[in-house]
Order: C-alpha cells, then sequence, then structure tokens
C-alpha cells in the first residue's frame, strides 16, 4: 500500500552509504582528541552515584536537565561568557541542534520573518525554511554581523510594516566563516536590536574553540538576558555524538520553551557523565582540543592556498573547525561538490551556507576537525585537481613534477 | 522587552517543584530494578572499545542509529515479536516520543484525521491536536481496539469522503486499559485497514511487559509491514532516562522519516551502552522486571478494591506499569487529581487520557512501578480519603478501626 504522506514534506533521505575518503562535511571532530578514558571513570562514578535515578524520566533533576550539569554550566558561562543565570534560566537540550528547533517553533509562524547572517549555518536556513519564514541575510565582515546592514535591514522592513521575529547570529567564530563578533559591534548590534524591539537569538556553539582560549563576553552577558535567548553546545568541545546542548533564556520566555519540551527529557546518562567529567577536566580539555584543531586549520589553509593560489580566496580562521573559502569567477561550488563526491572528497557547497544560493555558488566550506593531517593534504590536492578537471583552474603542473 | 512569540503556543510551563510523595503519574520505573552495576560493565567496554566514534556524529554507523545495536533488535523483534526487518528498516530514536513525533510529522497535517483508541496515551492526543489533527476514537474491549468500532468508524469516515491519515495503536498492553489485543482482533483490525487502505500505526512500547513474558505477533509481523508502521523502547523495560526508542518501517517510507529526523542523531553513549549490554542481560533482566511490576501492580489493585470498594471498578492488569480505575457516577477525576495533589497524591485525571474530556472524568489513571509497596498503600489510602472528602464516596471507617 502506498502511505499517504504530508504533501510538503522534504525530499526523502537516501540509504547512508558511509563517509567520503576526504570527508570534509559536517561538524565532525578530532577522533583521538575524545578523552575516553576520562569518560569510562565518569560514567563509572556517575552510574555509580545516581544509576538509579535512570528509572525516573528526568532523574531527580526535573524538566530542564541534570541539576549538577546545569551548577557546571552556569559557572562555566559566567566565567568565560560573562552570563549570569540561574540553574532555572538553563534548559540542558539533546544537542544545540535541539536548541534551535525550540526557539524556532517558539517564535517563528508561517510567513514571520527573521534575520540572519547571510552566510550562516545551513541546517538553520533549512530549519526556518521548513518553517515558513521568510529568511533576511545581512553581511557578515571581520568584527561579525554588519551593522550597517542590520540597521539598513531593520529599516527596510520597519517600512514595510513588518518586525522580524529574531535576529539569529553565531557571533563568536562564525559558521562558516569563523569571525568573531568584536566587543564594539556587540554594543552595536545590541543597541540596533532594542531600538528595533526585535530579539536576538544567540548561537553560541563554537564559541569555545578560539585559538586564543578568549572570547568577548557573550550577547546574552551584556544585555542581561533580557532581549537575548542563548544556545550552545557539547558537541564541538567534547563530542558531537553526545548531543547534549542547552538554552539560557529567562523566565516566562523560558516556560515557553519548556512547554515545547515534550521529549520525556535529554539522554540522562549523557548528562550526568558529563556533569561529572566537566568540573575536572573541561578546561584541560579545551586546551588541547584547541591546539588539535588549530594545527589542522594551519594545515587545511596551507593545502588551499598551495593549491589554489589565487583561483581562491581565505582568511585564516581564528577558531573553529571551519574553512570558508570564496572561489575565483567561472567555478560554481554546487557543481564542484557534486564533481568532488565522486572523486571521494566531501564539501559543503556554499549554497546550502548563504541565504542567497546564487551567491553561495561562490563558496564553499570545508570542516577540518576529523580527518588527520595527511587526508586533509591529500583531500586538498584531490579537489584542486577535480576543480582544474571542471572549470580548467587552479592550474596544474605535470603529474610528474608534483 | 516582551518577545513577540508565537500565538498558538501551548500554555507555558511552571517552575518543576519536585515529585509528588504519591508519584503515581507518568511513566517512571521501580528504581532498585535499574542494572546499575551491568550498565558501568557495559558503558566501560563500549566507551573502551568505540568511545573514539563518539568525534563523529553518527558514531559510524550512519543516521539510522548505532548499527551494533540496530542488530540486537533486529534479532529480538523476530524472536519475540515475530518481525521480519533488516537493519535498514530500523531506525534509532530518542526515545519513542521521538518516533510518535517523528511518524505524525510523516503523515499529519492540519485538519486531517486519525483514528486512535478512545482511551490512550495522553501524549499522543496532545500531539495530534497541537498537529491540528481530527481526532476520532474508537472503543477498546478486553481484545483490544474494538473491531465493531473501528469498522463503523471508517465507514462514518468515508461516507463523509475521508480517508483517515492512520490507525494509531497501542495493541500489546494498552495504556491505558492494560489489555492485549488478541491474535484475532489483530487479524480483523489488519483487515479493515487494507479494506479501506488506511495504515496502522503500532505503539509497542510496553510490549516487554506482558506477565507471562509472550505476547502475539506485532501487527507489523502479520502484515509484513506493507501497511505498518512500528515503533518501540528500552524506556519501560530498560530506563526511561536514557531516552532510546525504535521506528521499523519500510522504505521509501524510512527515507521520508529520515528526512525529518535532523537532530544530529540520538544520544550514542546510550546506544553504545545498550548494544553492549542487551545481547547478554536484556532477557534474564526483562524476567526480573515483569515479577517486580507484577507484585506491584498486585499491591495496587489490591489496595483500590480494598479502599474504594464498589466505589471504582478496575480490572487486574495483564502487563505494563499501569491501572485504569473506572470512578461511579458523582465523582469527577478532573477534580479528584487536583484535590489530590494538593494531599501529595499525584494521578493522572482521565480527561487526559481519552479523546472524549467528559467522559474521562470518569476514569483515572495510576502508575504502580515507582512507588514502594508501602508507599503505593498509603497513597491509594489517602486516595480514597481525599475522594471521601471531595465526593462523599467511599466510605470511610473512623480512623481509630483502620
Amino acid at each position: 500500500m502506498t502511505f499517504a504522506l504530508r504533501p510538503d514534506l522534504p525530499p526523502p533521505s537516501a540509504k547512508w552509504t558511509g563517509l567520503s575518503k576526504h570527508h570534509f562535511v559536517g561538524g565532525n571532530n578530532d577522533a583521538g582528541a575524545v578523552p575516553v578514558a576520562e569518560l569510562v571513570a565518569a560514567a563509572t562514578r556517575a552510574l555509580e552515584r545516581e544509576g538509579h535515578t535512570l528509572a525516573n524520566y528526568f532523574m531527580h533533576s526535573g524538566p530542564q536537565g541534570h541539576r549538577g550539569l546545569r551548577e557546571f554550566l552556569v559557572a562555566k558561562l559566567a566565567r568565560d561568557a560573562g552570563i549570569v543565570c540561574t540553574v532555572d534560566e538553563l534548559l540542558i537540550t539533546s544537542g544545540s541542534l535541539h536548541g534551535l528547533d525550540l526557539v524556532n517553533a517558539a517564535f517563528v509562524a508561517p510567513g514571520d520573518t527573521v534575520i540572519v547572517e547571510r552566510s550562516t549555518y545551513g541546517g538553520s536556513i533549512t530549519r526556518l525554511q521548513r518553517l515558513g519564514a521568510r529568511i533576511v541575510g545581512v553581511d557578515v565582515d571581520a568584527d561579525g554581523l554588519s551593522a550597517q546592514g542590520l540597521s539598513d535591514a531593520l529599516d527596510a522592513l520597519q517600512r514595510e510594516g513588518v518586525r522580524p521575529k529574531f535576529i539569529y547570529t553565531i557571533p563568536t567564530v562564525h559558521n562558516p566563516t569563523a569571525t568573531v563578533m568584536s566587543a564594539a559591534r556587540r554594543a552595536e548590534i545590541l543597541a540596533l536590536a532594542h531600538r528595533h524591539a526585535v530579539p536576538i537569538f544567540e548561537d553560541d556553539c563554537y564559541a569555545d574553540l578560539t585559538w586564543s582560549g578568549t572570547r568577548p563576553p557573550a550577547l546574552y552577558a551584556l544585555d542581561g538576558g533580557e532581549n537575548v535567548v542563548h544556545i550552545g553546545s557539547f558537541s564541538k568541545t567534547v563530542a558531537p555524538a553526545l548531543r547534549v546542548g542547552w538554552i539560557v533564556a529567562r523566565w516566562p520566555l523560558m516556560g515557553h520553551l519548556l512547554s515545547l519540551k515534550v521529549d520525556g527529557g535529554s539522554g540522562a546518562l549523557e548528562q550526568m557523565t558529563l556533569a561529572q567529567w566537566c568540573p575536572r577536566h573541561f578546561d584541560a580539555h579545551a586546551v588541547q582540543l584547541r591546539a588539535v584543531l588549530e594545527a589542522k586549520s594551519r594545515t587545511m589553509f596551507d593545502a588551499l592556498q598551495a593549491q589554489f593560489g589565487d583561483t581562491i580566496r581565505i582568511a585564516p580562521p581564528i577558531g573553529g573547525i571551519f574553512q570558508w573559502v570564496e572561489v575565483a569567477d567561472g567555478i560554481d561550488t554546487t557543481r564542484l561538490a557534486q564533481a568532488a563526491l565522486q572523486a571521494g572528497v566531501a564539501i559543503n557547497p556554499g549554497a546550502e551556507w548563504m541565504t542567497d544560493p546564487e551567491q553561495g555558488r561562490r563558496h564553499f566550506r570545508v570542516c577540518f576537525a576529523q580527518p588527520d593531517h595527511d587526508n586533509l593534504r591529500e583531500g586538498v590536492a584531490r579537489l584542486a585537481e577535480v576543480c582544474h578537471r571542471t572549470f580548467g583552474v587552479p592550474a596544474r603542473a605535470p603529474l610528474a613534477h608534483r
């Protein structure tokens, strides 16, 4: 029998066929950096202490998530991001994607308008599209979301009589450009948002990964949470497969987010293990991980420079796990990504990472965190080869000389 | 600033204030039955073997979930439920609530009609209501969903020109009545569904908890999955807080469900731990747990009989974690639940567990799995006391004589 599914579903997924040989897509991380032995010890101790609480949907912590983990986050966010919040203002989610879904669900109805960075996380674009939102993109420069661009967009919408539901931004290690919004820019953005009575949705999931180990105060911190909802994640700093993130929001917004979280709680074993592991190990682990990622970032950057030369324009990331690449005229990154995939190199075409897919065809994104250094170098060489074959650039030396 | 939230949100949640002294709501389980030591060993071994795969969103298993866990489930479902499926037809979800959400999202658009058991899981009712579905309830008798009732409902809808999107049923240890649909009834229901070209959505999350340890073949098994989508869960058999469930569906339906699962995977630590624990321990654990639950069920049943007498009508459950209670005329269980909560006894009022809330006011549901035997007895006595104070029944002996 043929099922009568909703007529407006996204295209069905195909069966999974494994990772590409050079897997530069998604946000996977360095396998060697997973603190396995420490996690064994933490899981053991957590289970021995509170394993019996697994019999309860919310352990003994209520629907906002493991209390010990929230206590760690309250202290960590205060120290690192300047955020002042209580455990009641923290909601543990199943990764920050779940945070995206909850905040979007609270704000966005079909036809609503949202402002985002013109290049932004592809999953945020597709989520907002699925909700029927009108998406307005604003430029990003070296200091982050453009204040002039935001001001212009807000003014234009005001002339239309449209009040956007929120300004979604990834200010600290922006995905995909890896820029960090300056403190001055943060103040400008907050002032604009306040003047137009538009809240800010701050996605801070890469914020622990600046090479320097420091970051400006979160937008939530600068504003006291009055006009900002904030999400974060352990995916980039501990392990993506753990699926543990969080939302910081004040009441009554938190009450609305909670009423939409009808999942019976987020995974408890992960929460109790992290609650055990984090206080003792998070900081030292983050220092090590940043060093691993910075080294891989340099390898990726150097390989791209060496292989592509002036066929591309790139800036060295100052944190994170991604390199954003602008390509020369004549290269279509959607076609490049398709051809590269056939050759075993998976990249994220820019059309999926920009609000204007045509602009996106001039960019692509590569994640350097998972592959090892040799794999990065070989994959970039292979990508350049595919690009040369498909578009005639970059120039390639004869094989024997390479 | 006041956030401009969606106007159609459910009421916001209040801050959590802890469990009631006699906590008979929800689906929590016996804390002593959580196999803590075995889970420590399993988590340790799983992390040591494959902890490094946590660096990848989907471990090395792809978006359908941990391959070893799916392999266990393929074998288990074949043996226990008669289901023939492959690992490609299994999707690990974050609890069966997540399965509900994915299947609902694939089928139900606002205005669509669905058929459910007249008394059913409250979370399913609220989910379908949130999606804007029209919900048609069909009676449940001692053999499960009434075939005559289903036939009448399908005929009536056909006369209206309405084809329901699915028939949602909990056939094996029905929530809340704890009935198990007979094999003969299953055949009748499948034939009716087939004749009307309406798929069946089978929620099997309590199916491992019949006191006998046996169960009829799943509807999915009897139909070969042609017209059935099936969900299940480890919540009731291992621990609700783990949040691990599954969907069984054939392709191309599975491809549509996968395309809606944009969560970056379900919790990996739980999946790899269960994949390690299940093959060796699941069966013995289920035997022990069923004995614990059957004993508590008897305590709850006896206490209700003793305290309420002919003020209520109950049948002894033959599995599961719930007792469904019908009350005499003159008792409104919505008011009873409110008064009882003040006295430290939390029960689920039937209005939340039936498609017709007015009918629901004649019923309530109690979960007997979490409290110990003394707590069950005391809580039922207190509930009877509250009922007597509020509605004049049941008759109470003077305190000194009790």
